[in-house]
């Protein structure tokens, strides 16, 4: 798909009438005064960025500190090892990386470390990111074969085994949630039949819109590559790339005879991370200390009862899906036990456009996001319900969308 | 440079006692109360990160918004309009870059837009960073010829002419300020001589160092692409890579007949970027919402009044510069009208290694920097003196620092 293309599918928020004027820029320079408050400012429910907690949002403006001395390696180092509690790793080998970007860098993380060019990579498709992960794929020189499952479904296992067995793939790319229909895939599934089927291919999961909703046996499960986002069930501000990699991946972005990129090469990042993680301070580019010190403490909270969360972040999915199921509305991910926890792709009723539903939730400060996906992108909405505003009842935001939903659609017969 | 080089090459700080106990974290969670405060972190004079104002540093807390939402694309466009003012730049066809990244993703940048496999580029080397901008631009395939400066002085204008002359070169880099010399070049005069000599190639400067304490008219001097990060003298949290591109030097990443890259792809960047300028949303990559918003605060600062402020960036430098050569100390940049106005590396005084000092220095809550070039990295420290540290007299950060190395180097004979 060309950039172009891409601008046209925007799902550009109507949002609530606050500017920044020159003026009230100014006026906040000068007095200090901070013009959108955690409390005046509009509820963020889109698939990420998220709500933050006020603890998050509080570590984000951590005084400067140098990102080789004490106190940010301690964070930094405890970031590392707390991730791989998230993902129920207890392999050494295995690593957290984490560095300034965003989950698009993670793409290209995998397209430049683990495979090279000409070798096969087959992508299982269910939704507008899948085929993104392809043409990132496709950049840096993989021949890549995509298997695309029907509208709001997920790819069939027995069509994976049959592509397993045609060619021999160097990775598999999964999209455990594709944020563009609210697919949920199986990776525990698909990964034993890739280890049936095809052993020594790579198993690689696009964690954006599951990493901290959905739970991930990352070494039961034989995952070799996850790569994430800090700004969605993370529970932080965008501006982290959050991987975590097998030994064995890693031991394929070593041996690779030639680096085709600097900024994304595992060869200079893993030292780097092993150090850091084990209270050393190390450089190869500087770090985001503030958005780091803000994951970790998001981690922190995370980590409480990450069990408890899981099961809150379900909770809260049926809660919502329910409501607007009654309301009569229907899902773009047409089976509930493959649909997404922390998110839900729905189409608007009848005679509703998203100007006029997605207008009347921000004017009520409700921020929804539009459909992205290529034929139906106008027919469609989205509500994300990750981190706090799933966890946290006493915020009661899944309750406030579900009420201002059910005040939107009035503006419609259904 | 093999990655563990670079490791071993760190310039581990020695900082203060501070660190965070499990339990310290928990308190911080339960309570939300902050450890380390504005008024009792140690002061950071290292050459980024910097310290950040008490405004930057209320923005990077700013709530959760959408990043396609109304109230983030006018900050955003804000943003990129702003930095045409610090480039002194009025060609609308110019562009401005803010990715989630580091200065690091700059040079993979120009490496993946500006050269192809194959192509000549010559590298001016002042330091350390020079370097690893070579190393870089050779990932991605390059043929690299470096003219290495003699240490702490500029690549005389006759080596380059020279070169231009011997062979045809795609694309020249000068680092403007190599961060572990403080060597300055003159990337102006540099720029003219390419121009006369070599018109088609493409001038391109790392200004990580630079950008925001030494002027840089864009337009004027004939500069194709300025690479830098955010926290330097841009006084904004590490986690932006900030570039600004010619009018040609965009035609040269838009015709490119393959990218190689994704995320460092500005045939992806370019429109998403005109787009928020023009106060439209956008999506390639989920951007940082919140470091970009401190970014524009800081940028609001800087643009207060950007002349005055580089004059008291050489002030500051020169102040810190006289009061060192008074103790006798000796620079690792020969010459003033060649060194930074930003940060200075110092030799360390016979007899005094740099765990005594910058542990001594630490120990007084001021954190300096190790050195960081080849050879002699252990018999130099380096001091930042970028941003409100060097402009807000009433800080009185030069002083103090001045005052603690005083007292420091009083540990050993001179």
């Amino acid at each position: 798909m060309a950039p172009t293309d891409r601008i046209s599918m925007i799902n550009r928020h109507i949002s609530d009438e606050i500017r920044h004027s020159e003026n009230q820029v100014s006026f906040r320079l000068t007095s200090g005064e901070s013009e959108i408050t955690e409390e005046s400012h509009s509820l963020v429910m889109i698939p990420g960025p998220i709500e933050f907690s006020s603890d998050v949002l509080k570590a984000m403006s951590t005084p400067s500190q140098s990102h080789v001395g004490e106190p940010f390696i301690s964070t930094f180092s405890e970031t590392l090892s707390r991730l791989r509690k998230v993902f129920y790793s207890e392999n050494p080998k295995n690593q957290a990386y984490v560095l300034a970007g965003s989950g698009t860098l993670g793409w290209d993380i995998v397209g430049s470390n683990f495979i090279q060019p000409n070798e096969n990579a087959l992508v299982l498709s269910t939704g507008f990111f899948s085929d993104s992960f392809a043409d990132c794929l496709k950049a840096h020189g993989a021949n890549v074969d995509t298997l695309i499952a029907p509208l709001g479904e997920i790819v069939p296992l027995n069509a994976i085994e049959e592509a397993l067995k045609s060619k021999s793939y160097q990775l598999v790319t999964i999209t455990h949630v594709d944020t563009s229909t609210g697919v949920l895939s199986d990776i525990k599934e698909i990964s034993y039949l890739i280890h049936k089927i095809s052993p020594s291919t790579l198993v690689i999961v696009d964690g954006v819109c599951s990493v901290g909703v959905e739970k991930i046996e990352f070494d039961n499960w034989g995952i070799d590559f996850v790569l994430s986002a800090s700004q969605k069930a993370l529970g932080t501000p965008a501006g982290l790339s959050v991987c975590f990699a097998s030994e064995r991946a890693i031991e394929v972005a070593l041996s690779r005879p030639k680096s085709s990129t600097f900024f994304a090469d595992l060869k200079r990042w893993t030292p780097i991370m092993k150090s850091y993680e084990s209270k050393k301070g190390s450089y190869f580019a500087t770090p985001p200390v503030q958005t780091i010190t803000a994951l970790n403490v998001s981690l922190g909270e995370i980590l409480i009862d990450i069990e408890q969360r899981f099961q809150k972040h379900i909770d809260s999915s049926n809660k919502l899906k329910d409501a607007l199921t009654a309301l009569g509305l229907k899902f773009v991910s047409k089976n509930r036990e493959t649909s997404a926890h922390g998110m839900t792709a729905v189409y608007l009723p009848q005679g509703l456009t998203n100007p006029q539903f997605l207008g009347f939730m921000a004017k009520n400060k409700i921020v929804l996001a539009g459909g992205l996906y290529k034929g139906i992108a106008t027919k469609y909405f989205r509500v994300g319900h990750m981190g706090i505003s799933a966890v946290d009842d006493s915020r009661n935001d899944i309750d406030k969308v579900i009420s201002v939903i059910k005040q939107a659609i009035k503006l419609t017969p259904l």
